[in-house]
C-alpha cells in the first residue's frame, strides 16, 4: 500500500510509554487530525522518537499541534501512522505499559496478550510542522483559556459571516482583551497581562482548541506572519489567524445608562428558560422584559398559551420603569458566564443592553433588544 | 384555534400536585406521544381529574400508556393539552407544587413566581383509550424486563423483515422464554412463571417502552385480539402484537457441541473490542477464533495492518481444537447480557455457536459463523 522506499533505511526503533500518557496524547492529537480527507496523509500522526521521549504531531492544515509524551525510547526514529486508528487501539489496550517497535515499515504495538502490527505512512510526503524557538509573550493559561470559553457563543458560525466568525485577542499595555460578536450581541472579557500592544482575530474553531489544550500555568505566545504559536509545557500549537478589520465594537457598548437592575444570576436564567418555552421560535423567541417598582416581570406569547414569571429585583437609575424584548437565547447566552448577582444596564428600550456580573469588570456583554 | 363548543359547558377543575410526581408521570408519557403527527391532537395528552388524582393519557397508535398521578383534586374534569409543551414547563418550574386551574378552554399552571396559560384541545375529538378491567396472568416486572432487554439486540430493525422486528413471548406451563432474532443470531431468555400457554409477538420499539415502564414487583397482563395490556400500580399499556409465524428457531440451537470453552465474559469482551479495531469493515468486521492448548486466540487484519490477542481459557470437549470466523459486532452483541464466566459452544467450524453464562440457563445466545 505504501511506497518502497520508505523502508530504504530499515529503521528500527523500541520504545516503552505508559497507556495513560499515550492515550492523553493521542486525545489531543486526534481532535485536530481529521479522521478524511482527500489526502489521507493527512489523517496520519508523525512520531518522533528520541531520547526526550515521543513526539507526536499532526495538523488540519488551520492548526498545527505537537505533543510531547514522555517514554523510554532505544533507538530514535520518526514515522507516520493513521492517527484515529492508533488512538482507537491504544484506548483499548490491556495493561498499563506499551510497547512499540519499528521493523522496516511496520509499527508493531504490544500490551498484555495483545499485538498489533500497523502499516506506516511516508514519512517523505509527510507536511513539514515547525514551531518558532522563541516567544514574544507570556499569559495565563487559565486566563486566557477562561476568556476564549466566555466570548465564544457571540462568534458567528456562519460562512458568510468572515471576521465575525473569529475571536479578537487585543494586548494592551496591561491588559487582555477577548471580544466577539455576531453583530447581533457582543461579548469581552478583560484580565491583567503586561504586554506590548498587537490584536489578531482567531478563528472561532481555532479558539476551542486552544481551550482543550490550555491548562494551569503559563503560556507562552510567539507572533508569525498571520499565525500565532501557542508552547506550553507539553504542547506546541500554530494557529493560522483571519485576515480583515474587526468592526469599531467599542461604540455598540451602552455608557448612557438610564436603569440598572440587580438579580440573583441563576434565579434570572431559570425565569428566562421557563418562560421561553412558550415564546415564539418564529418570532426569535421573544421575551418581554418589564422592570418597575422593584420587580422585573418576564413574558412570552405563543401559538399554544402564555407564560410570566416575577422576580424581585434592586433598580436604580434616572428612569422608574421601562419595557424591552429579547431573544431569549441571546439573554442566556449573555448571561452563561456570570455567577452570583447579575447586573443588566439598561440605557433605553431599543438600545444596546449590558449584562455583567456586579462587582467584576472582567466579563460584559452587549445584546440588542427585539424591535416592537 | 380551537373550536368554542369545548367551552361549552364551562369547565372548572382545580388540582394541586407536587412537581416531582406530575414530572415523572409526563416523562412517561412523553416518550410514547409523538412530537409531530399529521392530525395535532395526537401530540397532546389527555389529563382525567378525579379525586384519585391526575390520569394522564396519550397513545401513539402502536402504545396506548395511562399514568396515574396523585394530586389534591378541588373539582373533577377532563381536558387535553399539548404533551411535550406542558412537560416543558413542568420541568423548568420553581418550587415544588404546582397548581392547575382550568376555567373555559384555558389551562392555568402556578407555581412560585411563576403563571402559564395553555390553551385546552378538543376533547370529544380525542381518540378513546381504554383498558380491560380483568387481567389474564401476572408476571415479575423485573424478570420480564430484564428479559426483553436482554434479546432486543438480536431483533431486525429492517423494515422488510416483518416479524424478525418483532421478540417473541411465549408462555410455557412453567416458565416464560422471550426470543429475538434477525435470521443471523438469535438471543433467548427464559424464567420462572407458571401460566398457561401461549405466545405473542411484540413489535420490538414497544418492547423498548415496556422495558422503561416496568420496574420491580408485579405486572398483570390481560390477552386481547391481537393487543397485549400490561397493569402495574401506576401504569397501565396496550400494546399492538405483531401479526405472522416466527420461524421455527430451537433447530439453530446447537445440540451437538464439539468443544466447549469457558473464560472471562469481560476479558473476552475487552479483547474482541480491541481486535476488532483493525477488523475490515467491508468484510463483516470478521474476527477469527482459534481454540487450542488452552488458549483462545483472536486475529482480525483490515487495510492499515492486523491486531491479535490471546487469552487463557478451559476447554473441553471431542475437538481438541476448533478455528471460527465471527462478526465482531454479533460477538460483543451476544456477550452484551453475560457476566462472571462465560461459556461458548461450538458445533464445528461453520455450525451455529452458543453464547452463554456458565452455571445460568436463563440467557442464551446463537451466532452463526462467517463463511471462510
Amino acid at each position: 500500500m505504501w511506497p518502497a522506499k520508505i523502508c530504504q533505511n530499515g529503521e528500527q526503533m523500541q520504545a516503552q510509554v505508559t497507556k495513560k500518557t499515550l492515550n492523553e496524547g493521542l486525545s489531543i492529537l486526534e481532535r485536530v487530525i481529521p479522521s478524511r480527507s482527500s489526502n489521507p496523509l493527512l489523517t496520519s500522526l508523525k512520531i518522533e522518537a528520541s531520547e526526550r521521549g515521543l513526539l507526536l504531531s499532526g495538523t488540519n492544515l488551520e492548526i498545527d499541534l505537537s505533543c510531547m509524551v514522555p517514554a523510554e525510547v532505544q533507538q530514535p526514529a520518526s514515522l507516520v501512522v493513521p492517527a484515529h486508528l492508533l488512538a482507537q487501539i491504544v484506548r483499548t489496550l490491556g495493561g498499563e505499559l506499551v510497547e512499540l517497535e519499528l521493523s522496516g515499515s511496520e509499527l508493531a504495538l504490544r500490551a498484555g496478550g495483545s499485538e498489533f502490527k500497523l502499516q506506516t505512512g511516508d514519512l517523505e510526503a509527510y507536511p513539514e510542522i515547525t514551531f518558532p524557538a522563541n516567544s514574544d509573550a507570556t499569559l495565563d493559561a487559565h486566563e486566557l483559556a477562561r476568556s476564549l470559553s466566555s466570548v465564544r457563543y457571540a462568534a458567528s458560525n456562519e460562512a458568510f459571516q468572515a471576521v465575525f466568525r473569529g475571536i479578537k485577542v487585543e494586548q494592551h499595555e496591561t491588559r487582555a482583551r477577548v471580544v466577539a460578536s455576531d453583530g447581533f450581541r457582543l461579548a469581552m472579557r478583560e484580565f491583567a497581562a503586561p504586554g506590548e500592544s498587537r490584536s489578531m482575530i482567531i478563528p472561532a474553531r481555532s479558539a476551542d482548541e486552544m481551550v482543550r489544550v490550555l491548562r494551569d500555568g503559563e503560556v507562552r505566545l510567539a507572533y508569525g506572519d498571520g499565525v500565532l504559536c501557542l508552547q506550553t509545557d507539553r504542547v506546541r500549537m500554530n494557529v493560522k489567524l483571519l485576515d480583515g478589520d474587526f468592526p469599531d465594537y467599542e461604540r455598540v457598548i451602552p455608557r448612557d445608562i438610564k436603569l440598572t437592575v440587580k438579580l440573583s444570576a441563576a434565579a434570572l436564567k431559570e425565569a428566562v428558560s421557563r418562560v421561553a418555552v412558550l415564546a415564539d421560535k418564529n418570532a426569535n423567541n421573544r421575551v418581554e422584559f418589564l422592570v418597575s417598582e422593584g420587580k422585573l416581570r418576564l413574558a412570552a406569547e405563543g401559538d399554544y398559551g402564555r407564560g410570566q414569571d416575577s422576580l424581585d429585583v434592586d433598580q436604580e437609575g434616572s428612569e422608574p420603569a421601562m419595557s424591552l424584548g429579547f431573544n431569549a437565547k441571546y439573554v442566556l447566552d449573555a448571561l452563561g458566564p456570570i455567577e452570583g448577582e447579575a447586573e443588566m444596564r439598561f440605557s433605553g428600550p431599543t438600545s444596546p443592553a449590558m449584562f455583567k456580573a456586579s462587582g467584576d469588570e472582567g466579563y460584559l456583554a452587549v445584546v440588542v433588544p427585539l424591535r416592537v
